[in-house]
């Protein structure tokens, strides 16, 4: 199976305020900033942090009818997705098409940090937004 | 730090149909089942995937007015908590508890699948339910 994942590549978590929940997870458990970019198309703020080896997306939205302002208004902070990082991106996404499972990204595009990404439709996954990374 | 994460232990994930939750992940991405339990106490089964390197955690209510069965009604099915490993559990919730983090629990206990965890309160963690797990 070309889906198969390789591992958790992070977790995205929506927050209202991307400095203070920063200095949140620097306090609480170590992390420590590895990336951040502002996505204007996608109206959003993000920081990539690590947890040990362990990966967590912070995602803030710029404007309330943002996709992430709109998920906050819905249902507050919290956990936004998950992604799995795959060997071959392309192959996964063929395969899971085939498999009938309802992809958000037909094709792989660039996530916030640059790496290759396509999300799937959470209906397919027991309403949990998923999406897969390509492996490194 | 002692709170310090090693990693992401695990994902946890809400769903209402454990038997198909697993078909799904196991057909998508190539999980596969490393335990299933079921807590009577917590009015809970659970399922421990591994998806290569990274784990998800399954969890189905047992009746509807366990915490599992309520966060269903509440929210649906979907992302439950997230779980960091540290290394020596008891210093982590002593130096989060200093830090005046609220802690659901306060000692370490015994989580759904045998390994010392405990939580805090999501409102600690910018509205995420978080896990801490003891090192193996």
């Amino acid at each position: 199976m070309e889906a198969r994942a390789r591992g958790v590549h992070h977790v995205g978590i929506a927050v209202a305020d991307l400095d203070e929940a920063v200095a949140t997870y620097t306090s609480l458990f170590g992390a420590e900033v590895e990336l951040r970019a502002t996505v204007a198309e996608q109206g959003l703020e993000a920081v990539g942090l690590r947890l040990g080896e362990g990966r967590v997306e912070l995602l803030s939205p710029l404007a309330d009818d943002s996709p992430v302002g709109k998920f906050l208004a819905k249902r507050g902070p919290g956990m936004h997705h998950v992604a799995y990082e795959v060997d071959d991106i392309r192959a996964a996404l063929a395969e899971l098409k085939a498999g009938g499972v309802e992809l958000v990204d037909e094709e792989p595009r660039h996530g916030v940090f640059g790496h290759e990404i396509a999300f799937l439709h959470p209906d397919a996954v027991h309403g949990v937004l998923t999406e897969v990374v390509a492996g490194g």
